[in-house]
């Protein structure tokens, strides 16, 4: 009945899954982390070389979205509560800090080119928020979510998510009515606190009643169903409160860590991730057009150096954020790094400042730049990082 | 970015995936197979109690379409290519005469009913596809897709399913010029046996290639995103021949059955499909309306005695075709009930008549209301019909 639909959709997934593997291969035979060659799949697909492949098809868009909340679940099952717990007051220090300096950056270099308050702003946020998708990809394809390290950047991310949302309506406040609403702010941040709070109080009492029907029940599949149903509840229940779906698929995770069937959804949801993760990093890759990036076009120039002086600062905004944490023997440099890629949040907001007329469009295309160099940057840079961690003797 | 598009889908999601459970967990408990109870969670959400799911999102009818090309090729995957062909000559004439004497009753009760030739021919031909789904489910379910007589239905519905797109092929003629094209009937049927062929002679050489490819890869989760690539590549090419898609899933299934690696690509698979397969089901039962069928409206009447008259001949003509199997102490009756379930195909032609203008709404929902019905009470006939053969000690 939908079969133009279905056979688009076929060819579009056909084209994403065989780059993502076929680059992705290539990348691990380079001692690359795989997703890196799923984003220069998506490049390479971005060219629009194969012809059938239609990127702007929006039911791609919404599986990715579902690629990395299962991506963000998968994290959550492999991460250990009592340590996130643990590392808790780091990974808030991280955060803030990762927060605070690239936004200092960003604000004072755009003041210093003689850019507006406005302009400064919207930039300055834009380089706060850190993307935990590539981060986790990364420690997890590695097996190193279980480092204390890995556990101090992911519960990092996660706030830096959450800090991301509460400067997002902070922005999206300053967009529309040009002031800054505190009565939003404070509301969003409660929100995201109560959610958090109540998820892991309540929690482990729903998941291991779940997982008592669970074992009564006889119907094939009932695990794994089960399981990415209340994946896919948190989610929804995480944005209804007005925090992030992924938080929301996080702590999903989080709390079957903690039960018995552990193993059992692990194994089973990664078939599934399997085909659902690659969709993500693929379709971002689609969204960097190298063309606007050419310096041979002399009206390029002005936009990538100060794309350049961004990239620049945004890395070095984050690393420092590795120096929150105190003493204790930790590779700080690994979790600074693990900090860098900055994703579609950042991409947010500098679209709500191109749409509302704050931000002017080559600081739009510089900013975009600035995400795809960070994203792209990450991968190699965090597998050296924790590699070296590994060698000394860890 | 596209929040709004992934919430609904979430949600949407969450309700199927829900209703699939509970109302397979009744089924079952009840002694009934499972599917049933999805169909039933269908109908269940069809009344709209759920507020929030949205029936009429196309994102569900594709991924429901990805659902069953799933279906299709796990069910290809535990077939066996040797049995099939040697049940081949046995299947062709169930197919056979599943097709013609449906046509024939339906075209004869027309024709008594004082109904012109062209709505004779759109209800003969509505009467005439298996849908190869249900019974594929409850027999892989049951553990019972190894059995003779299992491996006649499965082939002579995949049979049936090209004869059904032979036929469309020529009412569609018969709809738009009010002639029937030979030459248009000639080059389906060519295309059907030129992809079948060439699948099962060159399949076996490309799939032992791939599984050497996969050996020598090391990136994550490469064998079952190539299985699923594989499947989806030989519906798209069973598709652009002019044959049904699920047939290319189904051929593809079994030529990855006699390769080394069947077991693992079995084992990964059932997570996806646990996920995928339940959509169609869910999916197929929120398109019956209850409300149509409502005796107590006297206008109704009239209309429901034809459907009556329709899914007994529709029952009927179906259970005749067990008889096609010549002695060797096969259940007939099984292989006959295997065959009555009429799905997709069956609404297809009714649509084009209506369309077309060839038949009347009355007759589209007496038709919507046999296709209904076959579908609804093939699940718990073919257990019983399999439970028996089972005492019989095989």
């Amino acid at each position: 009945m939908h079969e133009a639909g279905v056979v688009g959709l076929l060819a579009d997934l056909l084209a994403i899954l065989l780059s993502a593997k076929i680059f992705g291969e290539m990348a691990e035979r380079w001692g690359q982390p795989v997703v890196l060659g799923e984003l220069l799949g998506g490049i390479f697909l971005g060219f629009g070389l194969i012809g059938f492949f239609r990127p702007e098809d929006p039911v791609l868009a919404i599986l990715a979205e579902i690629g990395v909340i299962l991506l963000l679940f998968e994290t959550g099952i492999n991460s250990d509560l009592s340590q996130l717990l643990k590392a808790g007051p780091v990974s808030l220090a991280v955060a803030c800090v990762g927060v605070a300096v690239p936004f200092l950056l960003g604000y004072g270099l755009m003041a210093f080119l003689g850019y507006g308050r406005m302009q400064a702003v919207f930039i300055g946020a834009a380089l706060t928020a850190t993307s935990v998708g590539i981060t986790a990809r990364v420690l997890s394809d590695m097996g190193k979510l279980g480092s204390p390290e890995a556990q101090i950047v992911l519960g990092a991310a996660v706030i830096d998510d959450i800090l991301g949302i509460i400067i997002l309506s902070a922005v999206q406040g300053v967009a529309s009515s040009g002031s800054l609403s505190w009565v939003s702010v404070m509301r969003t941040t409660l929100m995201a606190v109560i959610f958090l709070a109540a998820a892991l109080w309540i929690g482990p009492r729903i998941s291991s009643y779940l997982v008592k029907i669970v074992h009564r029940m006889r119907v094939r599949g009932i695990l794994i169903v089960t399981a990415v149903c209340f994946a896919f509840a948190m989610a929804l229940l995480a944005q209804a409160l007005g925090t992030a779906m992924i938080v929301g698929a996080f702590t999903a995770g989080i709390i079957l860590a903690r039960t018995d069937k552990r193993e059992d959804i692990d194994t089973t949801l990664k078939p599934i991730s399997d085909i659902f993760v690659p969709i993500f990093f693929v379709m971002v890759g689609t969204k960097v057009q190298l063309g606007a990036y050419n310096p041979i076009i002399p009206a390029n120039r002005a936009m990538l150096g100060l794309a350049a002086a961004l990239i620049l600062l945004a890395i070095l905004g984050k690393v420092v954020s590795g120096w929150a944490v105190r003493g204790r023997g930790l590779n700080r440099l690994a979790i600074g790094v693990g900090m860098i890629p900055r994703g579609e949040v950042g991409l947010i907001f500098a679209q709500i400042g191109l749409a509302a007329g704050a931000i002017t469009a080559p600081l739009y295309t510089a900013v975009v730049g600035m995400v795809a160099a960070t994203t792209f940057i990450s991968p190699p840079l965090l597998k050296k990082a924790f590699v070296r961690l590994e060698r000394q003797g860890r």
